[in-house]
C-alpha cells in the first residue's frame, strides 16, 4: 500500500461482503466450483503477511468423489453432511518443514534455515501462531473471490494427516467447507462482543 | 451470504488493496487516524467467524503520547521506532477469561461457560487457534478501512501485559502499529511460495 492509495478503494458493500453481511453456511448448493476459482483464493490469501514471511500454511482441496470419500469418516458425524454437500472442501494444514523454503521465501536471511532446523520448539511457535493468522486470511479470501466459507473444528486431525499426508510434515488444523449456499442463514446470527468487553483504549 | 449475494460485490481493486498490493508498513505519516476509525476497524473485524462464537480476542488501541511512553519499552528496540512514528498502535491480546461471556454470546449452549470454567486446557486450545485467527481477520479490516498495518511478533509480551492488563486475564499475542504510510515501501516484497510448494489436491 502506497500513500496514492486512496480510502475508498474497499467499497462499504465489500466490506459488508467480506464482514458484517457473511454468514458461515453449513449446506451449499449443487454448483460446480472451478480449479481455477480455488486456485485464486489461494492466490489471494498468501500475499497477506506472516512473520519473516515464513507462510507456513498449506491448502489440500479435496474435490473429487474419491478425496471426499476419504475425508468424510474422519470429520465429526455432525460435520459429515455439510463437507458432503460442499462442492470443495478445504484442508488447511501447517508444514511443520517449512524452514526448508526459506533461502527462497526470505532471501535476506538464508542462515535462518539451520536455526529453525535444530530447534522444533521454535518451529512449533511460528506454526502455532502463523497457522491460524493465514486460516483467518484464507477464509477472508474465499468471501473475496465471491463464495461462502464454512470453516470446522471438529475433525480427527490424526485421522487426516495419517490418510492424506503421510509422508510429509504436514498436520491439519482447520477443515473449510466452500461453494455456494443452497439458501438463505437457517438460524439467527449469534451476537458479538459489546464493545466494552472487547476494545480498551491508552 | 446469502444465494442474493453476486460475485461483484468484492471488486478486484478491493481485493488487490486487501491483499495483493497491500504491504506491511514500516514507517508511518504524521497523519491522525480517528478514534472512530479505530472502532470502525473492530466493529468489521469482529464479524468474522469463531469456533463456537467464541471471539477470544480484545484489542487495545494505544495512541496517546502517555501510552506510547507505557509501550515503547517493552517493545523490541528495532521495532521501537516503527510503533513511535504510528499514529495508533493496537495491542490485540487474547482472553483467558472469554468463557465468562458464553451466555451472552452462545445462547444456544450457556452451560457450556461451566464446561470451560473448569478446563483451562480447552480454554488455551480455543484461545491458541481463535486468537491468530482473528488477528488476521483483523489486519485485513486495517486494510479495509483503507489504513496500513504494520504487524509486529518482537516484544516483551509479559511486559506489555504487566504493564497493561495487570489486573484481567488478557494475554498480548500481537502488537499492530496502524496508520498511513510516509512513502512507498523501502525494499521489495519478499517471495511467496511456489503453488506447487504450499497447494494439493484429491
Amino acid at each position: 500500500m502506497t500513500t496514492s492509495v486512496p480510502l475508498s478503494r474497499v467499497s462499504d458493500e465489500a466490506k459488508a461482503a467480506l464482514f458484517a453481511d457473511a454468514r458461515t453456511t453449513y449446506s451449499f448448493a449443487d454448483t460446480a466450483v472451478a480449479d481455477a476459482t480455488l486456485t485464486d483464493i489461494w492466490e489471494l490469501a498468501r500475499w497477506a503477511p506472516t512473520a519473516a514471511n515464513l507462510q507456513p500454511l498449506r491448502v489440500l482441496y479435496v474435490r473429487t468423489p474419491q478425496g471426499k470419500g476419504r475425508l468424510l469418516p474422519h470429520l465429526d458425524e455432525g460435520n459429515r453432511p455439510k463437507s458432503a454437500s460442499a462442492p470443495a472442501v478445504a484442508i488447511l494444514a501447517v508444514d511443520n518443514r517449512f524452514h526448508e523454503h526459506i533461502p527462497h521465501i526470505l532471501p535476506i536471511r538464508p542462515q535462518m534455515k539451520e536455526y529453525f532446523a535444530d530447534d522444533p520448539a521454535q518451529r512449533d511457535s511460528i506454526t502455532s501462531f502463523n497457522g491460524p493468522l493465514q486460516a483467518g486470511y484464507f477464509i477472508l479470501s474465499v468471501r473475496a473471490c465471491g463464495l461462502a466459507a464454512g470453516p470446522m473444528a471438529g475433525f480427527d486431525a490424526a485421522g487426516i494427516d495419517k490418510e492424506f499426508f503421510p509422508d510429509s510434515d504436514w498436520h491439519s488444523v482447520l477443515v473449510v467447507n466452500i461453494g455456494h449456499p443452497a439458501g438463505p442463514p437457517e438460524f439467527d446470527r449469534m451476537p458479538r462482543l459489546a464493545h466494552e468487553d472487547a476494545v480498551a483504549w491508552a
